[in-house]
């Protein structure tokens, strides 16, 4: 394993996959164009990046839904990995590696509050600073930090299980002493689950006879459920809860839209009985976390008691339909697109 | 204000109220009948009461509704405050006075488990500690301590705010320094709120601009909301939550059958945006900590500032159109049942 750059192309133009209009739900390959313009040039306190891996994640969609944040013609706000190539900017220089909010795009103009990670001498694999050292690793660690029981004996469930976060929520609580279950949407990503993520056991959430087969895994109920998904799912493992449970509620990964407002089954009777506790969890509210819980995953990276998979794609073409593919589940892991050749 | 025993009778026969069938969701007055036997003996370890006030509580309903907790023909489960007039269990003595589960009866049995406070020489009038130091006032004392932010300059809405935990959860979060708003269900329990339960506003949930009134009385929404009724009212205050606010389910007092489950809007999405945590609060889970709590709620009390109210109506063949008043919501504060006459 090595922190060694990667040889990259400086282009004379800079390519961005823009949002050409505004998506009704999931945001579709045809909700993006691709056009070019000229390199930027850093001003006072900001560097010049060259992007080499592309994220997509679904925080983008109520990103491309919101017009403060996203507006038309714009490169796609999005995570992504790059080198320094120019610096204006005090303590960063170039050949630093730097990841953060940099957008669709082959450059990008950042100031230091763009960024969730700066690594002046990187230890860990360039993909791995927007998978498990990036938004999903640091989100499953400080997620479970803040609220999750101490995890010694417990029993815990996680959504999405094969997924980004969900694939480090598996393996730190695996190693905390947990027995872990997860949710996932195909039999490869179950086998996935309990080959490399750490789970005791994982099932398929498409499957009919689901409750059942939970009540069996688990008769005492689950202490910790970490959930991405929400929806239908969620309405069924709140019943399934043990006394004095929690939820940590990271995503809402199965209801494409909000308007108007999807109801379900009433929460507040379970919540009272089984005295849980349902918290939200957003990474951006912890920016200022990042760079220590980054350090403290490589550490665990570089010691072998982290899997690490991202699948690389490339093509700044791709990144859309990247995008759309992962909402629509059928990604495994993190998918990232290389755009330095 | 005196903590001097009354004056009561001790009959030769039990009168009890017992559970004539089981409700079909909340109970009504025809559910009950009133039966007569001998008055029981105390074996080792038990005490024998006289009750001298019976108390009417919303959990009550749960409690007829589940066979495991109330066989047809027994005395209704209930709490209530009596003198105890024999003793065979150690460091309790003729004349302390109790309460706890005593059921409604002239006379129960008792062990020291079955009370949630013992007062050999008790500092306050007896129908407040089945009121602002029993049950509701525990409730109240203990939730607030476990489950909420620091109160000073936080703003807090309260739902049955009258009520007889809500009207001490409005006392202690204005002392606390808390921006404190009520929900309850009239003009009159409206002008008690303001006036003597320390509310700085409080509003009809009845009426139909309630959403406007709240969004001008709180434009920046609610630290805490402290829930005892849940349904459609909560599905409205979530949506006016402050970023990292927190909610303490302590009654679902909106809902009057869980079967077939009702639904409602989603609340992933407000917990996740809004990085909310949801908690629920069981009294009974913490009988172990109820003597300290009342002791620091007689002082209180004691020092005026507690308001205690406490509506004492008489006679056992009244208990069950008690509860059945208050389940509909046309109480204010506490009603007890005095029956030592």
């Amino acid at each position: 394993m090595t922190g060694a750059l990667p040889a990259f192309t400086t282009p004379a133009r800079n390519r961005a996959m823009v949002l050409a209009r505004r998506p009704g739900g999931n945001p579709e390959p045809g909700d993006f164009a691709l056009s070019e313009g000229p390199v930027p040039v850093p001003g006072d306190g900001e560097i010049l990046v060259r992007n080499l891996y592309l994220s997509a994640d679904p925080v983008q969609r109520g990103w491309a839904a919101n017009p403060a944040l996203m507006p038309i013609g714009a490169a796609m706000r999005a995570l992504a990995v790059g080198v320094v190539i120019d610096s204006r900017a005090p303590g960063m220089a170039a050949g630093d590696v730097v990841y953060g909010m940099l957008g669709w795009q082959d450059y990008a103009l950042a100031a230091r509050a763009d960024l969730l990670s700066h690594s002046p001498s990187p230890r860990a694999p360039l993909p791995a600073y927007a998978g498990v050292l990036g938004m999903p690793g640091v989100t499953a660690w400080l997620a479970l930090h803040d609220l999750a029981p101490p995890l010694a004996g417990r029993t815990v469930l996680v959504s999405t299980a094969a997924g980004s976060v969900g694939s480090v929520v598996g393996q730190i609580a695996r190693q905390a002493g947990a027995h872990v279950l997860g949710l996932t949407g195909s039999e490869g990503k179950v086998a996935q689950c309990t080959e490399r993520f750490g789970y005791h056991q994982a099932f398929d959430y498409h499957r009919h006879d689901l409750a059942e087969v939970l009540e069996r895994a688990c008769p005492g109920g689950f202490d910790l459920y970490f959930d991405n998904v929400g929806g239908a799912i969620s309405d069924m493992v709140l019943r399934m809860m043990a006394k004095n449970g929690r939820i940590i509620q990271c995503g809402t990964a199965a209801t494409a839209s909000w308007s108007p407002p999807p109801t379900g089954l009433r929460p507040e009777r379970e919540i009272l009985m089984r005295t849980l506790t349902w918290s939200g969890f957003v990474i951006f509210d912890h920016a200022d976390r990042f760079g220590e819980a980054t350090e403290r995953l490589t550490d665990l990276l570089l010691d072998g008691k982290l899997s690490h998979e991202a699948h690389v794609e490339t093509g700044i073409e791709r990144v859309p339909e990247v995008l759309a593919e992962m909402l629509a589940g059928r990604n495994q892991g993190k998918t990232l697109i290389w755009i330095g050749d």
